[in-house]
């Protein structure tokens, strides 16, 4: 008898064409008309967006919470209720010029995984939460992962509700405004295993032709604000070697940004995203430039080798150069190895659905990357068109995000128990 | 008694005083609170520094012509009138925070030999002329040194009193209002020699602790608008060799430029003065970035070298990088020699003044590389305090100022003849 349940649970699938309709239904909350969405952080259409995913997980016989930072937690009884929970989900808020997947199909992937038990009436042993995480993207409030991040006490509620927008509303007025100031205090209670499905926001499973990425584990992040300072001088009279030219400078630096990251692949990323030059006129030598530095590796020490070489180097770089190099550090998130087990639940189940799969590392932050401090956590990675992705442009295939809900499903189920 | 006659002539000093008293009078119209200096081309000020000048070189014993595109010439006749004019002078219009001796400097200093003359009772047998041209800072109205270029047929006269400034007030029109809509026809006559005393505007005087540059020439330059076009994509799951990142291609083009002059020295420049990122944001990728590239050089052989080898270099960063690098040059001006006789007459009054000079090229445009195009030309530099100018700090020494002064005024009976 057990042979037959569990050959009938390994066989179990998700809808991948409900899975569609739920991600087309939502996408249509703030739908752009170039294909996108914008839907930011507990707007009006934020609220529609959350209601329908609350009328959703209460048809499929959840029952809601949300906390007092708006975070909502949708959940399916197991038998055994004092069991820590099985915990997936992700974000609804998009960028101002966002896509349609990006946050919404983790959190759709994990209401599709509670419909597909309910269709085959199984019951776990643990009970199983759909998480929606408050503003993730950090459009129009900051910090970013707020929700996830108060949530294992990153943040305090007292300081995440005070934060303001651009036109002066808090988000403790926003969350009233949209009716989801919840009464839950914010803690990480007992979770027994959290996952996260998510497009790969990037190019290497497409690259590779691969279907799921079993995600090892979150880069470590330091960013810095670096400013050049050299000196304005007319580019016609002032022979070379009488330069203090700051572009000149950093120029050398973010091809020194590079091959940091370059020497210390293939799990590293070196980016100069932003520069400004000052005056930034034709026929004038740069005074000053400022610029972003950021710096990503799969673990701290190698990070941190990166963090030294751009010092010294940067100093070589200004002596030579007759201009000063100011680094200072403005972020760091500690690179997080996400659970072995949680990990090899994914990989297993990969296998087991006869889906190709590789090891990857999540270069860009996530929800999961927060709850890796608290609790055992895993993702789940779907190939994304060109790897694009926060913008309206971003496609993903039906067929990848059925298998990724797949996946999902049963490496939920490994950890859940039956 | 024609050897008393030489030990006066070459005895004859101008008026330091006197020069710096104009000098400063012409500052005060315009001055600016940081103690700069702004009087844009054709503005009420402009006229106001113009009717100075032309009060001043009629009190000076000068007859005043204006031609059609704003151009003043004062002229103190010769002792055979039909003979080559030799004439000096700059212009009178500065950048909007400029300073009190660009330009003003070089007028004043040909007001200054007038009435040196005068004082000794010398007349010359060539005609001497002071011009002040129109628009030399291209500040208000586009193109620069519009009033040389219109002289040398550069421009048709007809195009220039069409251009506009920003609030669509034409040349023509601001000449009108201003008073000096002039009727000469606007073209360069016999010149038998023109001279212009100018500030330094860089470094390199001041550097050596010199007192007199003798300007052998103008550097030609060839300016770019470079394009370099990537794929904007995020920095955390975008592995390095994935990339196509048009910061970091732009950066290696920094570089080169920089390298092209510096292979080239002392007598090559190689800028990028303007610089812009596309999107510009922390972690995305550069998917654009577009930039100037500013390269000169004394002579036309080494300008066509550095443009070949700008090129060549950009196409192999462009296929190392993934990207795409479009450059397109949008200024020419021809390398200038000046010439040798005038040229040695400076360096000639340089030595028999007894004062420091060196050879030096000018990286500037100023209206002496028109000149040099119809006529017998050459500079006289002074040092500007730390090679500032286009600024309300620039400065320059007063016995710097007189000592130029002196180096023109020989320079300039040496070609008149007396």
């Amino acid at each position: 008898m057990q042979a037959v349940v569990e050959s009938s649970v390994s066989a179990l699938r998700i809808n991948g064409s409900r899975l569609w309709d739920s991600l087309m239904r939502l996408a249509a909350i703030g739908a752009t008309k170039k294909g996108g969405v914008c839907r930011l952080a507990l707007t009006d259409l934020d609220r529609q967006g959350r209601d329908f995913f609350v009328s959703e997980a209460k048809a499929a016989g959840c029952t809601i919470r949300v906390d007092s930072v708006g975070n909502i937690f949708a959940r399916r009884a197991g038998r055994f209720d004092t069991l820590p929970v099985v915990m997936t989900g992700s974000h609804i808020d998009t960028q101002p010029t966002g896509g349609k997947f990006d946050g919404n199909y983790g959190v759709l992937a994990g209401l599709e995984v509670l419909r597909t038990l309910n269709d085959a009436g199984l019951t776990t042993e643990s009970s199983l939460e759909v998480v929606v995480w408050t503003n993730e993207e950090g459009s129009r409030f900051v910090p970013v992962m707020m929700g996830s991040g108060a949530f294992i006490g990153e943040f305090q509620t007292d300081f995440v509700l005070a934060q303001k927008d651009r036109d002066g509303i808090s988000v403790g007025q926003a969350l009233t405004a949209i009716g989801y100031a919840g009464t839950d205090v914010v803690s990480c209670r007992g979770i027994g295993a959290y996952f996260e499905a998510h497009i790969e926001q990037g190019p290497v499973l497409e690259a590779h032709d691969i279907t799921i990425g079993v995600v090892t584990g979150a880069l470590g992040q330091r960013w810095f604000d670096v400013v050049v300072t050299g000196s304005e001088a007319h580019a016609g009279p002032t022979p070379m070697p009488l330069r203090h030219d700051a572009l000149l400078a950093a120029a050398k630096l973010v091809d020194t940004v590079n091959q940091l990251a370059l020497d210390r692949a293939p799990n590293a990323r070196g980016t100069v995203g932003m520069l400004d030059v000052y005056p930034n006129s034709r026929n004038v030598i740069p005074g000053t430039v400022k610029m972003s530095v950021d710096l990503r590796a799969d673990n701290d020490a190698t990070l941190s080798s990166m963090d030294a070489e751009l010092r010294a180097t940067a100093q070589g770089i200004a002596e030579l150069g007759g201009v000063a190099i100011d680094i200072s550090q403005v972020v760091y998130f500690q690179p997080e190895a996400f659970a072995p087990a949680l990990v090899q639940a994914v990989r297993a189940s990969t296998q087991e659905l006869g889906l190709s799969g590789m090891d990857v590392v999540s270069g860009a932050g996530h929800d999961a990357v927060y709850l890796a401090r608290v609790a055992p956590t895993a993702m789940i990675f779907v190939p994304c068109k060109d790897g694009i992705s926060h913008n309206e442009i971003e496609d993903a295939r039906p067929d990848h995000l059925e298998a990724g809900c797949n996946v999902l499903l049963h490496a939920m189920l490994k950890q859940a128990g039956r």
